[in-house]
């Protein structure tokens, strides 16, 4: 076999990378975990049909087929590849929904796949972490105040620097612009998304070509996008001083500002709210949040989601959620990059045993067994080699002790300061630092 | 949309099974990294060509394509999903080489993907928990001791009952089969292979029509298959006995010995020579594993694997190895279904604080907040309804305790006993046992 190429888009890691993402979702899962989220995991295929429902991202899926299947084969029996963990957690909710608790409160970290064309930070495979509250056929707008804490709280115990979650709520678009008579508030919406991508002039522009404004209409527009803030008050009078109002547009700024209210109390410094985020996903009904990394903003959002009213309907009974999504890989990836994280060590193992002589390797095999049963991660060398190349062996992995057996249990190496010290395998513990590897 | 349908061969489980579900990955990811092992994880594709290299598996292979993709598109560059973690394993090992310490030990706990017909555990998407020892060059024969007894070791902590690992090794059948003179070895062994499933009558004329052994060869072949036994003076002598002997033979003989008094040392009682265990695959070059759990035999094997002298090579080096690959879907569908195992509890909440009323939901968040800084799993109940309708949500759900706020913290209940007392946010802690959920 010639040496294998990589596939671009593909990403993965070696060792100590792997070790990284390992930790980083670690921590993602206690968070979750601590705040009630129970894990879910789906099959990674759904029908095409149902993938395609969104109609956006049709371009993006991979469909499978079997490499012996009948060319005949049922094609609205297709399959394809989820691109989402959105579209997958609809469908359990409907085909499980007389087996779950509601409100259902789950995360699921999985892989995900789009055929697009993979630049920095965006791949055809990559691992999201997400959570969502849904529930039947009403959800309080509490929730809307509570994901967006959980995610504080998640990125807050990662090594990832400051963070920003930037808020909004569709209702105040929506309500503002059908108090000034914006009627095409859809496209307007998918606009005024881009306002940081194109900028304020050809946002003009395109709000009085495609969603309909007049100049007036689409500067007021403008106005509103241009709103931020994490003081409620100061947002709230802000917005008013435009001098228009509805009662969607109350409603939203309402929501909105409790939402602040809220994170200032939990998450001080976390939570801003940026009147121009729209989310170009028009399920969204109430609050959209978008995460950007202080620093690394040209990474894009790290972290989006919202509320929608109607995530799965069966007909008789609607399931209303919100939650938001983490991208993973984009994290990891810029982490591995920078090196702004890194494992303690790249290997599990604390402690190696060296082999004296192939004939002794029991006696080597036995410390090993002891170390373990007592919770320490061990390995025993490969070879009885001379010690010398034993402890390189550990120091080429960042083992940080090589235990050499002896009458009276032996003697232990730290081999980072060259401390050696008689040691009983019934007793030895590492400091707790040396135990695990952990993120520093 | 109307309710979707399950897909057959595409398991998902219920929260509470998808709970037992991480514990036992859980479980066996602390085993293999105690014993040393890294986590590897690899893309879901591979190129078809590399899938295909095998030819056995050819027509279980589900290959991608993008929705929107040429038709013109280049097969030679078609991907597939993989369908075992070894072929990825090899790929990864010949990309990496240059950056990582042999031998490399890894495992790697991935979903799999087989479009073959589904039944009772067997599945068409499935995850895996493999662990693999990969030398350069050369890997010392210690290995094929030492990861049947990691097996041994991950299999002793889940709450399976009782389970032995068969052994055999390639060279006794080869060196045996050398010594009568029976030249088709590949097809003699796949033919011993199936002696459980086709009796030893059929297989002796198999022997005969397609090993093209003679009477006499194919009972001296049979004879060999029929001894078995966990000690190893009894297994030499047995072998001995048979009358035939060469160097191979010998070899072979050394080694399964070596690994019955290795496992009677570490993990007596699970390990036993069948020499009737061949192992269809005519990769593997020394010893062969299979496991089954005692009482669910018609399980099938739920973790098998052995040693391959070439795992894969670029013309300049050679990757020996050897590797076991636990059948983690198998094995939980087994649990869910007998209900032979199942978490201390359904979600990971361990408190719900109760709310009084909908205006002093930020007293109960900031209890939520206290308890949960201090590592307790807690969620805030979902709406202020009455107490009653509190505690049943709670008991639905299995969350064993319901903290209701009030002055000086406010109180606990523990709603499996009844038993309510006064407790500060601050100070208190459930019993370990409570704390989170683990398997029982």
């Amino acid at each position: 076999m010639a040496k294998p190429a990589s596939l671009s888009g593909f990403p993965e890691w070696l060792p100590s990378g792997r070790l990284l993402e390992q930790l980083v979702l670690d921590s993602l899962r206690r968070t979750f975990e601590l705040h009630g989220f129970s894990s879910l995991e789906t099959r990674a295929v759904e029908p095409l049909a149902d993938l395609l429902r969104k109609g956006e991202t049709s371009k993006e899926v991979y469909v499978l087929s079997r490499l012996q299947g009948q060319d005949g084969e049922d094609s609205s029996r297709k399959l394809g590849l989820h691109f989402d963990l959105t579209v997958p957690l609809a469908r359990y909710v409907l085909e499980n929904a007389g087996h779950l608790a509601f409100p259902y409160r789950r995360y699921q970290i999985q892989k995900v796949w789009r055929g697009e064309r993979p630049q920095d930070g965006r791949f055809r495979e990559f691992t999201q972490a997400d959570i969502d509250v849904v529930g039947m056929d009403k959800l309080s707008f509490h929730h809307e105040v509570e994901v967006a804490l959980v995610i504080a709280d998640a990125l807050s115990a990662l090594p990832i620097g400051d963070f920003r979650i930037s808020v909004n709520n569709r209702k105040i678009c929506q309500g503002f612009y059908q108090a000034i008579g914006l009627e095409n508030i859809d496209e307007a919406l998918r606009v005024i998304d881009k306002l940081d991508k194109i900028g304020p002039q050809k946002v003009t522009q395109a709000l009085i070509e495609q969603a309909g404004a007049n100049e007036e209409q689409a500067q007021l527009a403008l106005q509103l996008a241009a709103i931020s803030g994490s003081e409620s008050h100061d947002v709230r009078r802000r917005v008013n001083e435009l001098g228009h109002t509805s009662e969607l547009l109350e409603e939203g700024l309402a929501e909105l500002c409790a939402l602040l209210d809220g994170a200032k109390e939990s998450a001080p410094g976390r939570v801003t709210a940026e009147l121009k985020i729209a989310r170009g996903l028009d399920y969204y009904t109430g609050s959209v949040y978008e995460t950007t990394l202080v620093g690394h903003e040209n990474l894009g959002s790290i972290c989006s989601g919202g509320r929608y009213d109607s995530l799965a309907s069966d007909g008789k009974k609607t399931y209303p959620g919100v939650g938001l999504s983490i991208g993973v890989s984009r994290l990891v990836s810029r982490l591995i990059a920078t090196g702004a994280a890194a494992p303690s060590r790249a290997v599990p193992t604390a402690v190696l045993v060296a082999v004296n002589n192939e004939g002794e390797r029991a006696s080597s095999d036995a410390v090993a067994r002891e170390l373990r049963a007592r919770g320490i991660p061990t390995e025993v060398a490969p070879s009885a080699a001379k010690f010398g190349k034993q402890i390189r062996y550990a120091d080429r992995r960042q083992i940080p002790y090589v235990w050499f057996p002896g009458e009276d249990g032996g003697q232990i190496k730290d081999i980072r300061s060259g401390q050696q010290d008689a040691a009983d395998p019934a007793t030895w513990m590492p400091p707790a630092e040396d135990l695990w590897p952990h993120l520093s």
